[in-house]
């Protein structure tokens, strides 16, 4: 498969730290720690083969050259990271206070923005090095510090969505009467795997169950007249897919063909609706607005949809509360569904681009009500 | 195979947390956090389906129940864990000041021992929710904490010796001679699965490479004459195998069977003065000893061994600078090695738990220098 997407450039990075060092400087903070993670691989690239009691900073600070400070050892790996250039790396040995080394990046009573899963080994050591400096979780002081995609990683969701699609497109050609949803699956998830995802995770829904929108795969055996709600994604090159498709096993009902129409529509609207200058909370109105005006407000859940990245669900969040405006670069699922209590229910769902010149789905696969074997 | 060990019960559980508690109140600390992980496994059997951030924390605290503060809809989870019976479960839900849900089960002013591991996102929220309390990392504050081990757990270790000594045995009976050596290391991660571990490391050093102590496996085909030394081990059912055995390729040298007798002497010289009330330094140089008066002393590293247990490394350190003192249930490798410059290498390793009457080699493979093809 011709998907690869582009690979990340130095620039890429140096404008992803400069962007997050401006956004620091913006909420008051002297600067951002990264440390392993998802945080530290989006802003430089690096990932280092494990997260150990070692320390691994990387510090960004508005108007200075962001510094990666490593320990020895891990040098030459985090030399050869493809943001590397962006940085200065520099290193600390065993044996050496490793808190004591990250005191000549960190202003001495600065407040600095934290990665949320930075150990508490590490925290407590720059605190005890630094008494003057505090602290706050980056999933607090920046909650849309990734919202933003430049095109490069447009590109990657876009190629995992590609993904996504190619394995919902070969799932519909299995037969589904006979076989338990534990069973679907894991023929899901071996296709995500095939298409290059290196996380996945599919939850099949099935008859009555469809009705729950939190249902965990279970072994009930599908048969003719069933509704089926697959819910799938995982990562591929660091970046989430994430989608939703309702079929159906053999002929639907005309009720069930309404209220997948209501729900798809209602999908298509918000969609269509995204665009820079709209805020969170307008797109999930607009959807919303469709399925109550059909009669089924009571059965959708109060959320349309939530930012998609280097993890699969993340800020900003397309419901009510939310009132950030959409910008370009900013990506999200866009997820309908109408849920009738022991009964049946109906999903759809896309990962969305905003553009400037509005929605990009970046799935491609068709959203009529399948029908299946 | 039947080599299950017995399960863990509420008791072993207790008694881990009645212990851990103590040694918090020894130390000068009010009591211990823990944090989704190996210590949160260890102490009370619960291990989340994954560590999000959503906070769950043990709270250990002396002369008190253990309490155990989970999401609410984690709590049937975590109340079906193996030791839930020996804490008191609360729980906060979505929308609620988890850390305010925390301060309930804290003194406002205490000090209390963290897992490394928290995220800062939790022990910044524990430090604005009570802001005179005070924390020290667990490695730092009790560091032997997990290094006493109970008699189901040195029977894990056991079984996780004998699936590794398994493994080996089996490996042994491969052909060697042209393949390469992250062929072999791969086939030694096969078998270590079949024989239930469900984490795996595995190196190999072949011919000259076994002169350097810190070899990574690479691509070099083995060959007739060759000093082969295996390192390997992993997690089994939680708890670590830790193993090292060198063998050769059709018959070795004179001197490369000198060598070998020099090393096995001394880990069995290590093993055999493993006992209650030596330390870990004295063990060390007993062994050191052997290796120094066959005038090897400038070729051996300056450790001997390392804890284990539900790590793979761990203290106590048996070295020069550790005076602690052995007692029954620690458990820790012993490995000698004699490293020749430019020349070749001689490794071996086992797994000794310490008992009152002595030390127990867990592993049970012969030390000779076997001879493979």
């Amino acid at each position: 498969m011709n998907d690869t997407p582009a690979p990340f450039t130095e620039q890429d990075y140096a404008a992803r730290m400069t962007r997050a060092a401006r956004d620091a400087s913006e909420t008051g903070l002297a600067g951002l720690l990264i440390t392993p993670g998802p945080d530290l691989v989006r802003l430089c690239g690096y990932r280092p083969t494990a997260t150990t009691e070692r320390l691994t900073l990387l510090v960004l600070t508005p108007g200075s050259e962001p510094r990666l400070l490593v320990p020895s050892l891990e040098r030459p790996d985090a030399e050869a990271a493809p943001g590397a250039d962006a940085v200065r790396v520099s290193d600390w040995r065993d044996g050496q206070d490793p808190y004591a080394a990250a005191t000549g990046l960190l202003l001495p009573n600065g407040r600095y923005g934290v990665s949320d899963t930075t150990w508490a080994l590490h925290l407590l050591g720059l605190q005890e090095a630094l008494p003057l400096t505090t602290y706050r979780p980056l999933s607090l002081a920046l909650p849309l510090l990734h919202a933003v995609k430049d095109d490069h990683e447009v590109a990657r969701l876009a190629a995992a969505a590609a993904a996504a699609d190619a394995a919902y497109e070969e799932i519909l050609t299995a037969r589904f009467t006979g076989r338990t949803e534990s069973e679907v699956a894991a023929d899901l998830a071996h296709l995500l795997r095939e298409h290059g995802h290196s996380e996945v995770f599919t939850t099949v829904a099935s008859g009555r169950n469809t009705a729950n929108p939190h249902h965990r795969t279970g072994e009930r055996t599908l048969k003719k007249g069933d509704s089926v709600i697959l819910t799938f994604g995982g990562l591929k090159n660091d970046y989430s897919s994430h989608m939703t498709r309702t079929i159906h096993i053999g002929e639907p009902t005309p009720e069930e063909q309404t209220l997948h129409n209501t729900v798809r529509t209602a999908q298509q609207t918000a969609v269509a609706s995204t665009a820079p200058g709209l805020t969170c909370q307008e797109i999930h109105r607009r959807a919303r607005r469709v399925i109550e005006d059909a009669g089924y407000g009571e059965h959708t859940p109060d959320h349309t949809g939530h930012g998609i990245g280097i993890t699969p669900h993340e800020p900003p969040h397309i419901t009510e509360p939310e009132e950030t405006f959409i910008v370009p670069g900013m990506c999200f699922s866009i997820d309908l569904g109408v849920y009738l209590p022991g009964r049946f229910g109906v999903a759809v769902g896309d990962v969305v681009a905003c553009t400037r010149d509005g929605g990009r789905r970046l799935n491609s696969a068709a959203h009529g009500l399948t029908i299946v074997e």
